[in-house]
């Protein structure tokens, strides 16, 4: 089957009408520049749904004002060809997501609190409102993010819950490359040697799970800063590591910072840049 | 029939999946204590659906800290009565639509600095979040609303425009008693002798529109001071408006003030305190 693209919200909605209700829609919403990590949502999708959708859409508001919307990457003929390969039904690529008079945003209230979020004010009022619309527009029984973005998929979840949105979310794991570094569309920045210098990343985290694991797995609670520390002087060994912009220890469910992990685990994230990369990863404990 | 009560989200939301895709639903959303207003929505929605489907929610996140919440008017034995005697199908009546861990609210930016938004801080945040919340439950083919609240009226229109909502909304007119005052929960408030002077209301929004419609029709752009005073003045003539909070004229599609008005129209709206009561008006110019 070829994949059909639909480039407005027109488009896609007279598609959405003509699919009979009893069938399964799986959504992969994406920015493009497509990697393994999105590859594997997409089959997921494929394997439980009857239809696919995936989007496309590099959104301008989730963007601050000195990061990178222009030179994102986009590369949307091999993502269109991608995932015509994986089976996928519907392109939803829309040029244009806000008029000129838009008013209505998504304000996930203490979201620019956490780490990420003060990291990138507005980051998640965007993420939050471009997630909404696509999930008003596409309808899906089932939408698929990555756990990479930890705090995002808090935030969806906690969207979906307090919009009554009815969909079920499902975050697959974090997809790496051989040497651990996380899929990201922005590894496409690094040169090869920062590209090499990554793996400090998946490293960092490895040594903090180890200690969790090992030393303190039968005496929690334990005192959080030695996760972080302990990721920390892992990172700190690696010279292209320009900036470690934070190490967190979250709650799961909120992604508020806690001091002491305790049985029910926690969200160890960072954000770190390699050269001028801003990367991010995480592991739940 | 009679009318179908559900109580809660899961409840529902378990009926709506029942409702054959190809079956139009009309839906009216209130707060309860329901006047010939609300019924006149209730009617229109019969007349131009397969399935009626009313809520009665009375939401707190559209209340200030100083407003009228724990008295605001609840009558549900009645408004049940009066629901079913109009063909509605099913009531959505939950006791409870924010979780202890609710985040997400829907912010229409600039609608705090109209004059109704200013008057009200946070008054349209929650207006937004609930009927967004609510559209989301019922997934309505079309809404009904009542041109009373006429910056609700904008606010909803932006709502469903910039959410990508796919429902219809319909704003329906004013219904008035027979001396002009329109109808409102909040009428119930008044003292006798409060009521018979809140005529002054509409007799000020009728001055205003025959110098509107006479002198200057033919004369366009006209100063809309010139219409926003004489209201003023045919309100101050009654000793028991205790406060003219505002008169304004604005824009029909922003509801942004205007300071002449041209051939495309405009909103002439008004609240005012009779003894303690709040009121609100609204004609369109």
């Amino acid at each position: 089957m070829t994949i059909q693209i639909h480039k407005t919200v027109q488009a896609f909605r007279s598609l959405r009408r003509t699919i009979p209700h009893g069938k399964s829609i799986g959504f992969v919403p994406t920015m493009g520049a497509l990697h393994a990590g999105h590859l594997s949502l997409v089959r997921e999708a494929r394997d439980r749904n009857d239809i696919v959708v995936a989007s496309i859409y590099v959104n301008p508001t989730q963007f601050g004002p000195n990061e990178d919307l222009d030179k994102y990457p986009r590369q949307m003929e091999s993502d269109k060809k991608c995932l015509e390969e994986l089976g996928v039904d519907h392109l939803f690529c829309p040029t244009e997501m806000y008029s000129k008079i838009h008013r209505c945003y998504v304000d996930p209230v203490g979201f620019d609190n956490m780490r990420e979020g003060s990291a990138r004010p507005g980051h998640f009022r965007g993420v939050a409102t471009i997630v909404n619309k696509l999930l008003n527009i596409v309808q899906p029984t089932r939408a698929y993010f990555g756990q990479k973005d930890a705090a995002q998929c808090v935030l969806i979840k906690r969207l979906v819950a307090d919009m009554d949105l009815d969909v079920e979310v499902n975050v697959m794991d974090t997809v790496r490359e051989e040497d651990g570094l996380a899929m990201s569309s922005r590894n496409a920045y690094l040169t090869d040697e920062e590209r090499g210098a990554a793996v400090i990343i998946h490293k960092s985290l490895c040594a903090a799970r180890e200690i969790f694991e090992g030393s303190f797995a039968g005496n929690l609670p334990m005192d959080a800063n030695i996760i972080s520390e302990t990721v920390i002087s892992t990172l700190e060994t690696e010279p292209l590591v320009k900036e470690i912009e934070y190490v967190a220890v979250d709650s799961k469910e909120t992604m508020e910072p806690i001091t002491e992990i305790g049985p029910e685990g926690a969200v160890l994230s960072l954000a770190v840049k390699i050269g001028k990369v801003r990367l991010i990863d995480n592991f739940i404990l």
